[in-house]
């Protein structure tokens, strides 16, 4: 480690390896190529890492040895068991570069790297991160450089870390289009275990039950309706990568799920003691807290939301649309939100945060008055 | 009651009063209007009648007497606790009419009914009803007609209830456009707990235990993605309404938290067990089900879905539109899912089911290839 200042490291991550070529891996090559990085992959799954080369961005290695040599920068992004191996791997076989990982938890991966690598020396090169993106699709094929943008790409600062090289590479991630956030590792896996293990678990375990009910009663998703829907989405990602994540979270995740329980339990009992009173306030709190998130449409750095009335008739979406298209704007999202008042309509349309005046331009001259939610 | 056969009853229906005009009462008389009913409006809030008159549906009535006196049919919209004393007083005080009510819990009401009429004579003309549309906004000035379209409107039967009235309420409701479902009361109640009560708990829940912890952790929902959006939207629901159902329906919704309860802990001892298999055979099975009811893309009757491919590039969005709109077909929803892939984006259409075919005729002959999903 170094106290020297090396203001000019990141300029050096030029030469990037990517291990384990799946979609996220792939994600980052698209989004690394995309920003001027030199990208070699490797995947020890020889067609993943053909199907990662067919999409253009990254030379795929002949071994995991041939793929780091040079590499002043490695991201692996291996399933979660396998990544502390590979991350120990690495920081001994490249000499000086910088190894970041990109699992969903950090505690359990810091502890699997400092139990296969005993030198602060190689540590101080160690830089865990976690890329907050992906999608419910899998595989090099469903990979795309914008998995990346505007995304909030996780930083953890270890004991060992050199505080220059997280710099270095927190200015890279700046530069592929994600948003670098520092947390510390233990927060990670809290905060995550809640905002993310825990409304899988949830979801999961809402279409479980009513899975059981639908055994004898095949009519109960007859009256499932879309908030039903809305919260059993999740339920359909893929149980390999959640079982292994949640696993190697296992103490947080296991404290989130305690607490929504005591939650559920406190909301029962107040059902149960006919304190109708005590759940409205129960659900007031909780109004209030969705409401103020609601202000904040999305958490995605680089989008503008814009919330527009329309007629709800024939050809109005149809307007709304090609003025933005003639406009030059790129709709990322369109949401219909119907209003059942008067025959309008609602509209919020999520666009780049850098075309978000231009939107507001082109909605205005069409004579539409555009509110920003965000 | 008589075993008499009456096939014109539905006929006679023509007279209906709507006792407690917000929302739901206010929505079912403008879409009873529509079908052709005369319908007049009762609220004991004054200014509520009065914002119920302003939509045009109904004729606003004097006094409760007033409004049912000479009613074929009285549909008992009012808050959920005054519901069985309102369906009493409206059996005693129209002489011949089928009274109906729109309460979410069914058992209760019935019970409340029973309590306050001894009389099966009278008891024979009470229909419980439960539509199950409505909207996270409340009061007459968000009513519409479109509430009730192709919605679930369950009829419960009791022990007393004249069978030829169910008939005819069902085929009133039918001409109102929403789906009448017989259900006996306690398995609606049993139902709706699971897949509609629940749901809401559970949302309640999880953004109540997310605030507890941002009070410690400001940047926790800087994590929370579009999982955790989905999963608390129902959050925001009108606290008082709410409060209500779940403890008149207080039995079946314990026991519906229970069972979530037990398959929350099932899956929280596996992760502490370290057991990634028994998680993975958990997710497993909850995606099964969920595909199943993905591949069901709405319950509501009366609408069709098609899935089209589209060009990911400013235009697309707007050339879809504009050539739905062109040719007639009003768009009831459109759902953007991005596919990061090679630049194609996938959007799901939603259009009136008696609009399905003309929809994909306009859509083929503009070059897409659509598929139908629902």
């Amino acid at each position: 480690m170094t106290s020297m200042p090396q203001p000019e490291v990141e300029g050096s991550l030029r030469r990037v390896a990517i291990v384990g070529t799946g979609l996220i891996g792939t994600s980052i090559a698209m989004a690394a190529a995309r920003a001027g990085s030199e990208v070699v992959g490797w995947d020890a799954d020889a067609p993943t890492l053909a199907a990662a080369a067919d999409r253009g961005a990254l030379r795929p290695a002949a071994s995991f040895e041939d793929a780091v040599a040079d590499a002043d920068l490695i991201v692996v992004a291996t399933p979660i068991l396998a990544v502390g191996e590979v991350v120990a791997t690495a920081l001994r076989t490249a000499p000086d570069a910088i190894v970041t990982d990109a699992a969903s938890v950090k505690g359990r991966i810091i502890a699997d790297v400092a139990a296969a690598v005993d030198d602060s020396e190689l540590l101080a090169r160690f830089v865990p991160g976690h890329p907050m993106g992906g999608s419910e699709r899998s595989g090099p094929e469903h990979a795309s450089a914008s998995v990346v943008d505007g995304i909030v790409w996780v930083l953890t600062e270890t004991d060992d870390v050199d505080e220059d090289r997280v710099g270095s590479l927190e200015r890279w991630v700046a530069r592929l289009g994600a948003r670098p956030v520092r947390l510390d590792p233990d927060r990670h896996d809290r905060l995550v275990a809640m905002v993310s293990h825990l409304p899988q678990v949830a979801s999961t375990s809402l279409m479980g039950v009513a899975a059981v009910e639908e055994a004898d009663e095949p009519d109960i998703l007859l009256l499932a309706a879309g908030g039903f829907r809305d919260l059993t989405r999740l339920a359909a990602s893929q149980p390999t990568l959640w079982s292994d994540i949640l696993v190697a979270n296992r103490d947080q995740v296991a404290a989130a799920i305690d607490a929504f329980v005591a939650h559920l339990h406190d909301i029962r009992d107040r059902i149960l003691g006919d304190d109708a009173q005590g759940v409205e306030s129960v659900f007031a709190e909780a109004k209030v807290a969705r409401l103020g998130l609601a202000a904040k449409p999305t958490v995605r750095a680089g989008v503008a939301v814009w919330q527009v009335e329309i007629p709800d008739r024939p050809g109005a979406l149809a307007r709304i649309t090609a003025v933005l298209g003639e406009g030059g704007v790129n709709i990322e999202d369109l949401q219909i939100v119907h209003s059942p008042e008067g025959g309008r309509g609602t509209v919020h349309v999520t666009v780049a945060a850098e075309t978000a005046d231009a939107t507001a331009d082109v909605l205005e001259g069409a004579g539409y008055d555009p509110i920003r939610l965000a």
